[in-house]
């Protein structure tokens, strides 16, 4: 495996499943990995799941261990479904893995409406702002920011796809909770669970996770468990968060 | 202080405050305390403070002691009001709280409308049930049911005593954390600050605490920390809830 300038690769040692990383372009950090963590895919062969904004294939190599069915992973940016498809194919999952280089507000074309059993999405987390900063490395500001899409467009979008009764299963800025539980009930998609990710047990909700169901009731939202993602002490990984990085997943 | 039959005098140590309590009537709960510590309200002596749907008189006891404004409990129960009045009696605070005994819905009647800083809530958390068990015992049936009022009015009457940019406090379950959500915003009050408590670090959420503001924006949610509330190993109470519960509040 030939790696290109500023490349590396990681390694989820609880999944076994290696990435290829740019820092200068696109890296999966723990978002990625407590949404892939966070999501209940359809276990057969015969379920169909998406990944939109699948940056450089992170979620859905993740996700492929927790199911037997098909994955499509849809990214805007072409030098990031290129990393991709150079991951994918270094952990064997070709066969599993498809990667689609699309602007998501088309995919709907590519793939059929109502089809969709799962979806999984990491989407850019905050309103488009242009900085000197961000204006340097467009790579990182289409995937950090609404530049390409926003928050109506990913959310329409995932309505389009799923069937009825499917899933979605996205991680988001609680800073934006609200405008995401307007957008999905907008769209058809009633929140069922929520997950907060807290750096520690005395700081504010860094990460929430959501599972979306199409055409589900609002009622019975379960607020599972928190996550602490530091320990206090050092600020490395908290125990919890080295159990989700190298241990198996149950 | 003469007690009636079935009361008995609680007290809330990290205050100094007694509430008369009578299980077969109504008791105040961890819910009221952690609404009452989760609180900010307005500070000073012109503030006008209303703690609706307020049962036994403890919410607004509790806040009592975070403010030198004037506090209005609302209560539609005349056995609850009574044992609030007596409470507050008890405590020395008839200058500071005022008890009204009335549908909630009439209230903006009494209180003029759009004129109240802060607002607290611990509404009936239950969608009207008639089950056997409620029936036998009404008081408990109405403060935890929505029999005689319902989340929108609840909701609309906080929304026309506050005034602009006042807030409002409440406590309330996970599982309705999105209607809430939609009826907040559907009356004009905005979403600021989220906490959870979990009465274990794996277990789900069992409160949900919500500060909201009037016509204030929707972006910018702030999950506070988790609030842990029981002890695993012997299932009493966590040290942060026995801080709440017995030492001074800061």
């Amino acid at each position: 495996m030939k790696l290109m300038s500023h490349e590396r690769i990681d390694e989820l040692y609880s999944l076994g499943i290696k990435v290829i990383q740019n820092p200068q372009v696109f890296s999966f950090s723990i978002d990625a990995v407590l949404l892939a963590y966070f999501t209940q895919p359809k276990m057969s062969q015969k379920a169909k799941i998406v990944d939109l904004c699948s940056g450089n294939g992170a979620v859905g190599m993740f996700i492929s261990q927790k199911t037997h069915g098909q994955i499509n992973e849809v990214e805007i940016q072409p030098k990031l479904t290129e990393m991709a498809r150079r991951s994918i194919h270094l952990n064997g999952l070709d066969q599993q893995i498809k990667v689609t280089t699309a602007d998501l507000k088309n995919v709907p074309q590519q793939i059929q409406p109502h089809s969709i059993d799962t979806i999984t999405c990491n989407p850019p987390y905050y309103r488009n702002l242009s900085t000197t900063k961000e204006s340097r490395n467009p790579y990182l500001a289409i995937a950090k920011h609404e530049i390409k899409t926003d928050l109506a467009t990913v959310i329409k979008t995932i309505s389009k796809l799923l069937k009825t009764h499917g899933h979605v299963f996205l991680v988001y800025p609680p800073s934006r909770l609200i405008e995401l539980f307007n957008a999905l009930q907008k769209y058809n998609l009633a929140p069922q669970k929520l997950q907060l990710a807290y750096s520690g047990i005395e700081q504010p909700a860094e990460l929430a996770l959501i599972d979306a169901t199409k055409r589900g009731k609002i009622t019975g939202l379960k607020v599972l468990p928190p996550i602490i993602t530091r320990n206090a002490s050092n600020n490395g990984y908290s125990q919890e968060m080295q159990q989700i990085m190298f241990k198996p997943w149950k």
